[in-house]
């Protein structure tokens, strides 16, 4: 059995995870959105893109079976199964300061933004920027006006993801610490993750 | 009255828009695809932020009124008028080499980002990363199922956006050249351009 780790609730965590081997991410209770990006191990210029797996797929956002690119259109992510009922985000910006202050918020609160840079450099890594991350059990239905609206999560506690790494990655979840909109059912908790052999 | 610059089509152009000055693209022949892009005239790694707009409108798309963010969430365009039906896309990443080698296209073939880089270097500029952009008279509407098409523009002849610049701006255009997809009505071609002053 593999072991099981925890993101505390508004903390992030940085994993290796080479090519054949897979990260689990699991909704404990399911109520929960985790911002989740991944960066080519031996080149953290290239990662996961949202707006270049969006073109490769033809789809919003993207769903069991389907190849994840990085920004230099490569496969880099196999995205291998999925019990939830499948309704993550691809098209909003990871909460950062600004975002917090905007919201009424002490400079100091957590974010996700935060939570990727502390998670990579205790791997002792650094990116210059903040790309845009995949947003799981996040729910921002695009309404037919093209309006976006902010909900909570439709997931079961327990549900996971798998993404199964297709070149050597350096993959990060942050348990979201959104306690003002109402995406976290205003309870910021912890997630839990797993590294699953090939 | 303001002067009409051209850009050339599968062509880019970058110009400096000071604050309160705004920039006018025309679609000269209605059926052209332009991508955009806007950075911090004091500091590139400060620019337009498709994730961080859509998150600050609570729409995907932005239309006459909205004003625009930058990566910082920081006010940087008010999207000031729109005599197009109004349809364009955030959510696509601009083409590039790899797109049109998996296209099977020559390696030369000119791309939108080749383009903003360019483009940036005739000012002297250039930039790490190609941030996402938005793609101006960009047809890819997102069905209920979250699938993308790509179609045609709906635009007319002459339909022009004005973006107001609410701080010193390099703004850079790029006339799409993807001549494989329809998105240019199979035929890449020029538009135009105009500053305004406040």
């Amino acid at each position: 059995m593999p072991s099981i780790q925890e993101v505390p609730a508004r903390q992030g965590r940085a994993v290796k995870i080479a090519r054949g081997q897979a990260l689990q991410i699991i909704n404990t209770f399911g109520t929960q959105v985790v911002d989740f990006w991944a960066f080519d191990a031996r080149d953290l210029g290239a990662y996961l893109s949202m707006e270049h797996t969006r073109a490769a797929l033809s789809r919003l956002t993207p769903r069991t079976g389907d190849i994840l690119v990085d920004n230099r259109r490569e496969p880099m992510l196999s995205f291998e199964a999925d019990t939830s009922p499948g309704i993550h985000d691809t098209v909003i910006a990871p909460c950062d300061r600004a975002r917090y202050v905007k919201l009424g918020c002490a400079e100091d609160h957590a974010s996700c933004h935060n939570n990727l840079h502390r998670a990579l450099d205790s791997l002792g890594l650094a990116v210059p920027v903040c790309p845009a991350s995949f947003n799981l059990f996040m729910n921002i239905p695009v309404l037919p006006s093209g309006d976006l609206e902010w909900r909570e999560t439709v997931s079961k506690p327990g549900d996971s993801v798998i993404f199964r790494a297709l070149i050597d990655c350096i993959m990060v979840m942050s348990a979201c610490p959104q306690d003002v909109i109402r995406i976290n059912a205003g309870r910021p908790v912890s997630v839990q993750y797993s590294v699953l052999d090939g």
